[in-house]
């Protein structure tokens, strides 16, 4: 799938932060924490690079959204995965808009409309981290 | 999008562990839960029907899929949503084949073969959970 990717260099529990901190300005709140490796750990004994799946919320676009078509909770929140890579850390964003395109919720106005403020966000987001 | 759907009677929060139990026995444990009523009361001020969405994981699956393209964690974890609706329970759960066919995911055949055993589990825990 097409994502919003962006490599950064640092410390991977601060980049989690500055994620956090990027994603709250624009409005979305990490409501989940997956910490794969952890997971990866516990419940089938390997070892992992550390990666973590940050489910991100905006509730005021989740609000209209899941208004507009209850489905659309099959797609929240919108992920954010944080991936320790050799001397970088690798920070992806899920692309609202190509997910909220599959089957019927792209025919929907409303939902697009939301997908694409969404999109925006996300990328302003990412634009924020890749710069600083 | 393409989902499986389960209309159930009874009660919300037992149907949410009737849910739980039939996606253990997949071999999927739920990792995240939001409750999208309770998030948008806090954060907006609003009433809406209760309506959670779980993060089901199924460890040695989403290990393998990982590992075959890391850009799998955008997609993971696979959701379930149960709204209450008046006089039943609607219970939705993802379609992992729908998902992981986005972009170029959907060119990798490891890919393909376990988006495929997720969703004949998935279906299977709908169709146990449609019979009790």
């Amino acid at each position: 799938m097409d994502s919003l990717a962006v490599s950064l260099t640092g410390d991977y529990d601060q980049i989690i932060e500055r994620v956090t901190k990027a994603l709250q300005s624009e409005g979305f709140g990490v409501l989940t924490r997956i910490d794969l490796d952890k997971a990866f750990k516990d419940k089938l004994g390997v070892d992992f690079r550390r990666y973590a799946i940050l489910g991100a919320c905006n509730p005021k676009l989740a609000h209209t959204a899941v208004t507009a078509d209850p489905e659309v909770g099959l797609l929240l929140p919108c992920n954010v995965t944080v991936e320790e890579m050799p001397e970088r850390v690798q920070v992806r964003f899920v692309d609202p808009e190509a997910m909220m395109s599959m089957g019927k919720l792209g025919e929907k106005a409303a939902v697009k409309e939301l997908a694409a403020d969404a999109k925006s966000r996300l990328t302003r987001a990412a634009k924020s981290l890749a710069s600083t």
